[in-house]
């Protein structure tokens, strides 16, 4: 697999020169631009895109489980042999450490893997029979079948902060290559170099596999334009995008103004609550306080799920936790962002809260001296300051944390129940918190995605259970995740077939079932033939 | 359970005579209006429903499964204890016979018990669980939990044409009330003493079984404005709606225009086409013929799944169909429609057909000699006439039906290719057409929820593995279903908890599960303790 990089824009079998306002990547740990140019693509690329992907649909969705598995572990396998060039792109592009470059390669691989193996297993289509009734009366029943069929095509637009793992072959394009809908990326301009490597391994991977030449195209620019234009293409089916609010709220607009409206599960804010319990503040405040620093920080708090806020009683616990923080705060290193436009806007929110005259500084992080690297700061609130001003509510992208401190655990609730949609809620607690955690999950429940406790946010597990979405404005769709399995479920939808001869019947549907596939037969699991 | 009406509101536990514009029930059959008068309700009446649906919505959610299927059931055996008072005020309210209404008053206490069973058998969360791996490396995978909860108060609003199974305790409701959500009914004007008896053994049962006030309201009116407070109230998290596609869009509109958009499940607009292919057509004109004249004139018409269309190649077997329609048709009465509104918008349907120069009369039905009394109209058109008309693919709710010719299968290919979203689409087919139908299944299942062969799609099975839904215009969300098991997922939402203690987790994630529920574990289905 090359990794040398050329900047053209893939659609389906070719490389296309765009015409439009051409533009490179950029490192922001230096703050050059890098090699080569990109260009970027003119409103018929995008449409060429579109039309191929309607035109691989039907035959791309007609593959087998088993052909679709193999194509994503085969995707999976060509981005672990990019090697070193694309983990050396990615840290130029986005000055993330190798580490974490390194891990999120994994992670990527892990989830393609995952969809291939629930391709395997049958789950992911839901299959369901309910066995006809010739003899019922008044009126016999059809013998009546439902699997889930793939939407169309589907628009992913790669997200800065993942250049991996939720971007050219992240989440988004694995659950829905999985689901059978062709996918169309727009590369994130943060990191083009980096997607072009990964676009280069899918293309070839469907050429390898025989597949329908639309089933992939990656298109790009500088501007939202691109964008815009495919989330409004008729071709396309559906729309995923991790990202700001007013981009995804921005996106959600096209999509609903469409002749035909389409899904756009678009992830977008979320201030992620960790919740301090007055025992498990009283046992160990220092120790929660060095994990909250440590999750703050991981990725420059570049993460969907980096705890913006935390919210606890005040008295002595409250207070060593804040002692410990602000111990911890100075001696951490600012880090490098992922690029001008994220570095800009933290500063920005951080001149904001300090012009806030209810908000107090607590501590900050060792001074920046390297371009766009980000100074920590955690500032604190009363709970009756934090309610009556919606700004403060607003997430700060990047490693800023707010402590609010409550009067009694009553206050605690109020605070939780003013609260937006978030991706995540977070307990820290003891036994005796047990009451207390029990009046406020009701409340977590209604506002969160995910629940945690005695753990932090960030770090989300790709497996069967992961929610990795919530109430709006975590996520356009609460009903639906961008992490795990269940991601798949956002690209498919249900069709019943009644009283189809056999002859007829989509394979999964047969009464000859692949052995080993999952169906819900007359109201039970199965697995088998049917 | 008594069947005096009062003509008031039922808001939570009370009665409410409402302020607004009084309005009366009408019998289409006879032109007359209808005891008693009933109160439309004020803004202030719709605001009070939805908040003490807020208010109801953690208590609610909270009870067991087992006690909301105990409640389903016991309003299953409320509606059917209402006896004859419930069938003759449906009988003249909708102008529909007994026969039909005692048919749906059974399906509408089987769509509750239906729930009722899913509840006990725990298929409806969906529970799922990735056991802990604390060995795992580099980190330990956590314990983590999915469950469905419900998402807040829906409004649902009672269809015209079930005015028992599409309304007041009909699907919508029933699903709701299962997955965990108050229910605001908005009472359809066509059918307000049918849907007082309906929500007062509702409101009583919530009584009978200790449940929070809020957790069931109708409210009602003549005009759309009391839909749309309901759809705008920032209480109400989901809408369920069978009726008009300019209807459904109004309602699409009103909720994504709110500062926190929700989810509207609106099923629209359907003509239901009904594919000849030639072997069967050949072999069974006459058969075919007769079989789509029953169920186009089923209920007068006036069901979602109504074939409005019908497609075939031209030829003697085509010929033969359209003779025994015009044989058929001219021995049918006309039946009496809903109310004055359906009856006018036919006629003007009708007369619009009327002036299409591409269309001509195949036969109509026997003239009408009663009031809103509908004639049945079958017309034709050649496929490129109708593929040339945007207008002729147009619902026209009530007993018309358009045959389309085609000049060979390629046309007729074509043709379903140019067709908007439906629920469902139809094969008339012999062994012989098997080809055929293989190249046309790719179309019918991106256009259509359901699909059938050698049946008529009227006659919606309330089961599993229904779908009554499909893409846009015939639904405004084609991921899910309006009857049928799966239509309970419509309001519930995903929630992930990571490392609760046992003692903080709901019951049914706890690893003492209920015997007999269903659960994904570690990727396998498992009914029992896990």
């Amino acid at each position: 697999m090359t990794t040398q990089l050329t900047g053209h824009l893939l659609i389906g079998h070719q490389e296309v020169a765009g015409a439009a306002h051409a533009y490179r990547g950029f490192d922001p740990s230096t703050g050059r631009e890098l090699e080569p140019t990109f260009s970027a693509a003119t409103p018929e690329d995008v449409g060429r895109a579109a039309v191929l992907a309607r035109d691989a649909f039907d035959a791309y969705r007609a593959t087998s489980a088993g052909q679709r598995a193999d194509f994503l572990e085969s995707i999976a396998a060509g981005v672990e042999s990019l090697g070193e060039p694309l983990i050396a792109r990615a840290m130029a592009e986005s000055g993330l450490p190798r580490a974490r470059l390194e891990g999120e390669r994994g992670r990527t691989a892990g989830q393609l893997r995952l969809f291939a193996r629930m391709l395997r297993d049958g789950l992911w289509q839901q299959v369901t029979i309910d066995s006809a009734q010739p003899e019922r009366q008044p009126v016999p029943r059809p013998d009546l079948r439902q699997r889930q069929i793939a939407l169309g095509p589907v628009a992913v637009f790669g997200a800065s902060n993942f250049p991996l793992a939720f971007s050219v072959a992240g989440g988004d394009t694995a659950s829905a290559l999985a689901a059978g809908c062709p996918v169309i990326v727009k590369a994130h301009p943060s990191h083009p170099g980096t997607s072009e490597m990964v676009a280069r391994v899918i293309q070839q991977t469907v050429v390898e596999h025989g597949l329908p030449e639309g089933t992939f195209s990656m298109v790009g620019g500088p501007s939202n334009e691109v964008g815009a234009l495919l989330v409004s293409h008729p071709a396309v089916q559906a729309v995923g995008f991790t990202g700001s609010r007013a981009g995804g709220l921005a996106l959600c607009r096209l999509a609903r103004e469409r002749a035909q409206p389409i899904p756009v599960y678009a992830e977008m804010s979320s201030i992620n609550p960790i919740f301090l319990l007055p025992a498990a503040l009283s046992a160990r405040a220092e120790a929660i306080a060095a994990g909250y620093v440590e999750s703050l920080l991981l990725g420059v708090g570049q993460f969907c799920t980096n705890p913006g806020l935390v919210v606890g009683v005040a008295g002595p616990g409250w207070d060593r936790f804040v002692a410990a923080v602000s111990a911890l705060l100075p001696q951490r290193a600012a880090g490098t962002m992922l690029n001008a436009g994220i570095h800009a806007a933290y500063g920005e929110n951080i001149a904001r809260l300090a012009l806030a005259s209810s908000v107090q500084v607590v501590a900050t992080g060792k001074p920046a001296n390297a371009p766009h690297a980000a100074v920590a700061w955690v500032h604190q609130a009363t709970a009756s300051d934090f309610m009556a001003q919606a700004a403060l509510h607003d997430e700060v992208f990047g490693p800023s944390g707010l402590l609010v401190s409550c009067q009694d655990t009553a206050e605690l609730r109020a605070v939780a129940e003013r609260l937006e949609g978030q991706l995540t809620a977070t307990l820290q607690m003891d036994d005796e918190d047990l009451a207390v955690a029990r009046q406020l999950l009701p409340t977590l429940e209604r506002k969160a995605g995910r629940i945690l406790a005695n753990s932090f946010p960030t770090g989300v597990e790709v497996s069967y259970a992961m929610v990795h979405g919530g109430p709006f404005p975590a996520s356009s769709d609460s009903r639906s995740t961008s992490v795990g399995a269940r991601a798949i479920e956002r690209f498919l939808r249900p069709v019943c077939y009644q009283g189809l001869p056999a002859a007829l019947l989509p394979e999964s549907l047969h009464p000859r079932a692949a052995p080993g596939a999952w169906r819900l037969v007359d109201g039970a699991w199965r697995c088998g033939p049917a």
